[in-house]
Formats: structure tokens, sequence, C-alpha cells
């Protein structure tokens, strides 16, 4: 495996570029290639089965790019599929489920963690498990979001019709007494400062993309995968539809200018 | 070409479930066969290019399943598509565009007729060019409604946060001084009392859903298709995921028992 091989990281559209903005920021070395499923998202209310045949086709893409680690920075593709396609490929993998997890099981007091996602990241109970495994005493209370990622792909991050919504969403967990909100779905970070102000400011919000940047970091280390220092470091982008929308959205929250998105036939992979 | 075999409808999802509603209605005595295409729904924001691998693929099932008929009961496959399949299939094919488009030419007075659709029919122009063709002084007022659909699948058909976003959206065809609305997404007829109630009386509101059973009727009856008498009419349900969903929400609109609904890996044809 060389060092100098590109990072693998993919998503079922545009949420998983808030984890390669992380991975940018905190690993500005590494060589990436970004991958987002655009003509089959939304992956958030569909099937394991589906999610995985979905899945297998994205790692058979990867590898052709030859990466030297692959970051699925994507929830519910994360929560349904990773302990079984970690078993299937040769390069080191994570999610964005469990670095969550572990900073949401070390940071809450009061041992009561609240989770939002979407349907497929609630129902796999995913979440819960894993910070269970931490500590088997830690409650969590879950609640799906579905129309969140609606509300943010038509630009209504400050519109008082989102906070209607996110008041009825959140309304539960306020009554749970959480100390600890897990954002469950790539795309919640965009709304960070809404689902802030209705929870307080005792409760502290998780951010997964910026744990899995950590993560990664980490995971590269243990495989003596680092990066050496580059000269130029270049970025990827391939979706499956729709790349000139897709590089819009990117080159607004990149800290990178994406010239060229390129479309790929995923179904034949 | 048997007048006994089924008819095949096909929908992104569940929203053409409104026109297999209609053609049962209308046309009590035909075999139907319904695809839809749950694994990678939705089609409003996808382009072209990739509706329609998605149609051919839906084409070579319904082969399979020896359809003397096919219903596109879906309007960004038919704004996309419909001119291109009809040539490269061996049986007759309508969509819901150009049925939906002749009422309203058919219907307006003051000839200003509105449609309200996803991103992708809205682009496409087609029910724009449609409309023209029978008439090339009508003017036809477009808008996209992207929340409609996650609005109508949460179940908030009746709820003042989609009637805020219907009023939103509906605002400028109130200042165009329309007297007709095409509901030009198979999910927009569970909006319509709310649509009504916000556009006022005077504006006609025209349903493709059942105008397509009757314009199915029509081409049956050109090719000596018609069904004979029948004592059992069966109907059959496919889709590519989320079978038991699809299930729950096909029994809660159609006049018929759905016992049974198969998944099929629609990527393989």
């Amino acid at each position: 495996m060389k060092k100098d091989a590109f990072v693998g990281v993919f998503d079922s559209g545009i949420g998983g570029l808030t984890v390669l903005r992380e991975i940018m920021r905190q690993a500005p070395r590494e060589k990436t290639v970004y991958f987002g499923d655009t003509a089959r998202l939304p992956y958030g209310s569909k099937s394991q089965d589906t999610i995985l045949r979905y899945v297998r086709q994205i790692m058979r893409f990867m590898e052709t790019k030859e990466v030297k680690a692959i970051v699925m920075a994507c929830n519910t593709a994360s929560a349904y599929t990773l302990d079984i396609i970690e078993q299937e490929i040769g390069v080191p993998i994570i999610g964005v489920v469990k670095p969550g997890a572990k900073t949401a099981a070390g940071s809450t007091v009061n041992g009561r963690i609240g989770v939002i996602a979407t349907d497929g990241t609630i129902n796999s109970g995913l979440y819960t498990k894993f910070i269970q495994s931490i500590n088997p005493e830690l409650q969590v209370f879950g609640k799906a979001c579905p129309l969140f990622v609606p509300l943010v792909e038509e630009g209504l991050l400050h519109d008082f019709v989102t906070e209607e919504i996110a008041r009825r969403y959140l309304a539960d967990l306020q009554k749970q007494d959480i100390d600890t909100l897990i954002l469950g779905c790539t795309h919640y970070p965009l709304l960070r400062s809404l689902i802030g102000q209705i929870m307080g400011p005792e409760v502290q919000l998780v951010n997964p993309a910026y744990e899995t940047a950590i993560a990664l970091k980490c995971l590269l280390a243990e495989n003596d995968l680092q990066a050496p220092g580059q000269e130029v470091v270049d970025h990827e982008f391939y979706v499956s539809d729709g790349a000139e929308k897709f590089k819009i959205f990117a080159n607004s929250i990149l800290p990178y200018d994406v010239e060229t998105t390129h479309v790929i036939n995923i179904e034949g992979y």
C-alpha cells in the first residue's frame, strides 16, 4: 500500500462533504477521492439489502482508484454496512457512527445521550449498540428527522418553517433530560446553530464529521499510511448524477477549488 | 398481442398509485402490473440521462411480464423520456404529461395555465411545449415545489407547515392570474384540497391521473386491446426496495386488497 495513495470518501450525495471538509482541515496532506451517489440518493429511507448492494458497487469503484483507506461519510451506510464491508475489503475503513458514538460516550455527564438521524440510522439501533458497548449504563434516545435533509437541500437553513419542524422533532428529546446530542446525519451540522438554540446551552452537540477526521488520522498512523509532505495535494470528485449542481455545492462549503466533477455509472461496478 | 395481457404501470415510487387508482376505477376489467422504483426514488431532482437509463431497465422488466400497454405514471419520467422510449419499444405507451396538458388547454378560458411539479418536470419545459403545440397563444407558468413530496411522505397533509410552504410556492402563480392549475406530480393530488383552498374557487385544478386513465382506455380501444370480461382481475405489485412499507401505503389508497409486493433488482434488467 502506498502512502501517497488517495483516501476514498463517499456518501449518498452532498452531505459527506461536511466530513471531507474536516479531513481537508485536519489532514491537509492527504489526497482524497470523493464519490457522491447522487443518482440514487437519499439512502436514509432505503433498506439494508439495498444499501449494501450500493456500497459494494462503491467499493469496487474505490478499488479502481487504488485507495489506501476509505471513509464511509454517510451515517446510514455506516450503520447498515460497515461491519460487513470491513470483512470484504483489503484496505482500512472507518464510518462516521463509531467516532461520534465514542465522543458522546466520553463527554456525557448524566449518562443520557440523544441521537438525531435518518429513519435508516435510527432503525438500525447502531448508535445505541456502540455507545452501550463502551458503557452499558448509558441511555440513548433516538429520533428520526426525515424532513431535515430536504429542508437543508431547499436552502431553508434560517427559516421559521425549519425551526417549527425542528421544535417538533426535538420535543421528545427535550423531555428526556439529555446532556449530549449526536448530529447523526451529515446534513445536520448545517442546522447546528438552530438545533443548539432549541436544545439550549446545557446540551453538548457532537458532530461526527469532526470526530471522523480525527479517527482517520489515527487509522492512517496505526497503519503507517500517513501521506508524506506533498507539494500539490489532489482531490478528485465523482458523482453518479448531476455533476454541475454537485460542484456548485462543493465549492460553497470546501476550502478547495473544485474544478471538475466526473459522472460515473455506478451500477456498472 | 393478447387482449387479456397486463397493462404495465410504473413510477419512481408510490405516487403513481394515484394513477393506478384511477385506472382501477375507470377500467376495472384491466389486469395491471405496477412497478415502483423505491430503491432509487425520487426521480424529480435527477438528470435526463439518469432517468432514461432507469426507464430503459423498467421497460426490460415490463417485457418479461408481456404487457400489452404501458403507462408512465410519473411526470418526470414522462417529461424526460416518453418521446425516446416510444420509439424503442413494441407496445403502445402513454405518459401523464400529455393527457394533463390536453385537458388544461381545453378548459382554460383566459388562456393562462399554471403547472406545479418537481424540478425535473419544470426544467424539461414539456408541459409548456405540449400546451403550446395545441394552442400557441396559451401562456404557461411553471413552479417547482420540491418540498411537497417529502411533506406528503411525512404524512403532513393537513398541517400549517405544509400550508405555509404551499402559500410560498403558489404566491407567484397567484399573481399571474391563472384560471387553470395542473397538479404535475403524482403526489400532489393528495394535497388537492389545500391547493384548491389557497388558489380559490376560480382556479380549476387538473389532476393528470384522472385524464391518464381516460387516455389509457382510448389507447386500448384504438389498438383493439381492451380486456374481455374477466371473472378475476389480477393486479401485481413490484418494487425495487421496501415492499412492506409500499404495501401499507398501497392498501391505504387503492380500491383493491394488495396481499403481496415483490422486490426485484431492477439494476439487473
